[in-house]
C-alpha cells in the first residue's frame, strides 16, 4: 500500500521508518529541500496548498495522511476527492483554531481554562475583566512550540500584547498555575478499535518540549485522560493517532490543546512501548489491528534542540537510543531526540542525568 | 555519512532502516528489480562484479559494506582502491570457501567436524574411508540455505552424490548428530571494541532457518562461543558484525560455518535486544561506540517462507512484530519474519505457539 504524507519533517520520517517493516511505501509532499522525510523516501517538492503537487501526491497514493496540523483544510478537502485522507479533516479544522478547540472540549465535558475570543483591543480589555490575570493571549491559528503567545501578568502590558499579536483572531485564556504537564496519545482505527498509551509527563521550556517521561503511574489521571481522549475519538469518528496535552492542577486535568497526529511527547514509544505511536498511526489509518500500547519499561525522551551533542559520547552510554533527523542545526530547531529505557524509574532517572549532561542547553 | 551496500536484499534493507536514525544515508548495488533494499533507499542497478557499477557505488559513498557473503572478492578488492570496504575482505574470502573456513577454525582451536577436500570421485571414496558415514558432501563455494549439500548415509549413494555435486571443488564433512543448533553474533568496531549477543537457539528445516529463540541461557556455552568468536574477530582485525553457527553435541560446540555479516538468526535483536545487530554493524564499521547487546526480554523469531500469513491475524496477536520484506512470494523464499518478545520464556513460548499456527508451512 502506498501512503502519501503531507509534510516531510521528522514526524513524517519516523512514520515512514515505522511503516517500512509493514511493507508500506511512502511519498512526501513538502516545499523544503533536504527534509528529514526526503532522506528516507521520495519527495514531491511543492507547497502544501499547491493543487498540482497535491494531485501528484494523490495520484501515486492509496491513502493520504499529514504530519502536522497547519496543512490548509481546504487543500485537504480538495485532495480528498482524489484520494482518501486521514485523520478526518474535521479534527484538523478544530485543531487549527484554539477557539473551536476549547468550545468542543467544553461541549464534550473536557475541562479547559476559562477563555474568550479577542478580535479587537477593546475585546481584550473586556476579556481581561472577565477572566482576570495572569492570562495567556494566543493566536487562534498557526501557533506551535510556544509561538504566537503572550503571557499577560498586569494590565499595563495590554498595549504591548496587542502590538505583539493584534490584527489576527486571538483568544485570551486564564493562565493555569499547573503542577505538571501531561499528554495522552491514543489511536482509533478505521475499524473502530481504540488504544491509549500510558500518560507521559512533559517538561517544556520557552514553549518547546524538552523532556518526556513515561509511563507516568497515576491511575486516576490515566483513566480520566483516556475518557477524554475517547470522547474526542468517538466525536470525530477518528482514524489515526490523536494527542491531547493537559495541565495538571491539584490532581485535576485541564486540557490545553489537541494534535490530530503523532506527537513529540510520544517519541518514547519507539523503544519504550510494545508498538510505537508511528506504527499505530499507520495501522489505524490502513485498517489493521492496533498494536499493544503498553510500556516495556521506564522511558524518558530528551529533545535535541538547536545544537547536537557529541554523538560518540551519547552512544557510549548503554541503553541510550539516538535519533538524528538529519537537519541543519539552527537555534530553537528540533534536530533529534534521545530515548532511554530502563527496568525501573530510578534506573531510568540515573541514566537520564548522565544523558542530560551531554546535551547542549 | 554515506554507506554503499552491495546487495539489496532484506539484510540490506534492515541495515538501512537501522541506520537512518543515526542520520546515515544509504545506496545499494544490486542486479535485481524491486528489491527489498531498493524500496527504502536509492539503488544502482548492476551486477556485483561490474566495475562501472561498483565505481558508481564507491564514488557516492564514504564507506562500503555488503549484506551477503557471495560478493566476488576480487570485485571488492578492486573497489577498495576507491572506497574503504568493511568487513575485511580476508573474512569474506574465508567465508566463501568451506575448506579455508574449516582450516582456519582448526588453527584457532575452534572445534569442527572432521573433513576432507574432494575434487574427484576417487577423492570422495578416499574421504569416505577416512571420515566414515554418515557424512555431508558440500560445495566449497556458493552454498547457502542448504543448497549445494548432499547427505551421504551409505556407500551406494556415492555415484548419486557425485552426479549431483561433482565437477566443482567439494568438501566431505562428518555428519554431526547434533542435539541442537546455536549461533553467536558479535561485533568488533574499527576502534577494536567488541560485543557479543546472547546465543540464539536455531531450528532449521530443509536447510533453511525456521525459528530462533534468544537468549539461550547456557552460560558455559555462551562463554565458549564468545571465546571462539573473539578469536576470529581478533584474527581478522575485524570490523562489523560476524556470525558463527554451531552444532551442539553433549554440551560441546562444533563450528559449522561463519558469516561475515548480519545474520537471520539475529533478527530477534531488532526488538529483543537493547541495540539491534543491524545498528551495531553500522556503529562498528563507522567507528562509533558499540551498543548494548543485552536481551530486553525473551524473544523468538519465526521466518516467513514461500507464502505470507494473514497480516491482520498476525498483527492482532499482542506483542508480535511483523517484518514484511516487500518481496514477491515464491516457494522457499524468505519473505519476512515475525518476532515475539515476552517477559518470561514460558510467556514467549505460549505466544509463539499462537503465532506458528498462523504461519503457512
Amino acid at each position: 500500500m502506498k501512503i502519501g504524507i503531507i509534510g516531510a519533517g521528522q514526524l513524517g520520517r519516523m512514520l515512514a521508518l515505522a511503516g517500512y517493516p509493514l511493507a508500506l511505501q511512502f511519498r512526501f509532499l513538502d516545499p523544503g529541500t533536504n527534509t528529514p522525510g526526503g532522506q528516507v523516501a521520495p519527495i514531491i517538492p511543492g507547497a502544501f496548498n499547491d493543487s498540482g503537487s497535491l494531485k501528484r501526491l494523490a495520484s501515486g497514493a492509496d491513502l493520504i495522511t499529514y504530519e502536522f496540523e497547519n496543512v490548509p483544510v481546504h487543500a485537504l478537502e480538495r485532495i480528498s476527492k482524489y484520494c482518501h485522507c486521514l485523520p478526518p479533516t474535521d479534527a484538523l479544522r478544530v485543531s487549527q483554531d484554539r477557539l473551536l478547540e476549547k468550545e468542543l472540549f467544553g461541549r464534550l465535558g473536557i475541562p479547559v481554562p476559562p477563555s474568550c475570543a479577542v478580535d479587537t483591543q477593546s475585546d481584550l480589555e473586556r476579556a481581561i475583566a472577565e477572566i482576570g490575570l495572569p492570562a495567556m493571549l494566543k493566536t487562534r491559528h498557526l501557533g506551535y512550540d510556544g509561538r504566537g503567545q503572550f503571557h499577560l501578568s498586569k494590565r499595563s502590558q495590554v498595549d504591548e500584547a496587542w502590538r505583539s499579536l493584534g490584527g489576527v483572531p486571538l483568544i485570551l485564556e486564564r493562565f493555569i498555575e499547573f503542577d505538571s504537564e501531561v499528554s495522552i496519545i491514543g489511536a482509533r482505527s478505521t475499524r473502530g478499535e481504540t488504544r491509549c498509551y500510558p500518560l507521559a509527563g512533559n517538561t517544556h521550556s520557552q514553549g518547546i518540549l524538552r523532556l518526556s517521561r513515561a509511563p507516568l503511574r497515576r491511575p486516576a489521571q490515566q483513566r480520566r485522560a483516556e475518557q477524554y481522549l475517547n470522547r474526542l475519538l468517538d466525536y470525530f469518528g477518528y482514524a489515526g493517532v490523536l494527542t491531547v496535552e493537559f495541565f495538571v492542577r491539584d490532581g485535576r486535568l485541564i486540557a490545553n490543546e489537541m494534535a490530530p497526529r503523532v506527537h513529540n511527547s510520544g517519541h518514547w514509544t519507539i523503544e519504550g512501548a510494545v508498538t510505537s505511536q508511528f506504527e499505530n498511526h499507520l495501522r489505524a489509518i490502513t485498517g489493521l489491528p492496533l498494536g499493544d500500547t503498553r510500556a516495556v519499561g521506564h522511558a524518558a525522551m530528551v529533545n535535541l534542540i538547536g545544537e547536537m551533542p557529541d554523538e560518540k559520547r551519547v552512544l557510549a552510554l548503554p541503553g541510550v537510543h539516538f535519533h538524528n533527523y538529519g537537519k541543519e542545526p539552527r537555534p530553537g530547531r528540533k534536530l533529534g531526540h534521545c530515548t532511554v529505557v530502563a527496568r525501573s524509574a530510578a534506573e531510568r532517572d540515573a541514566l537520564l542525568r548522565k544523558l542530560v549532561r551531554l546535551v547542549p542547553r
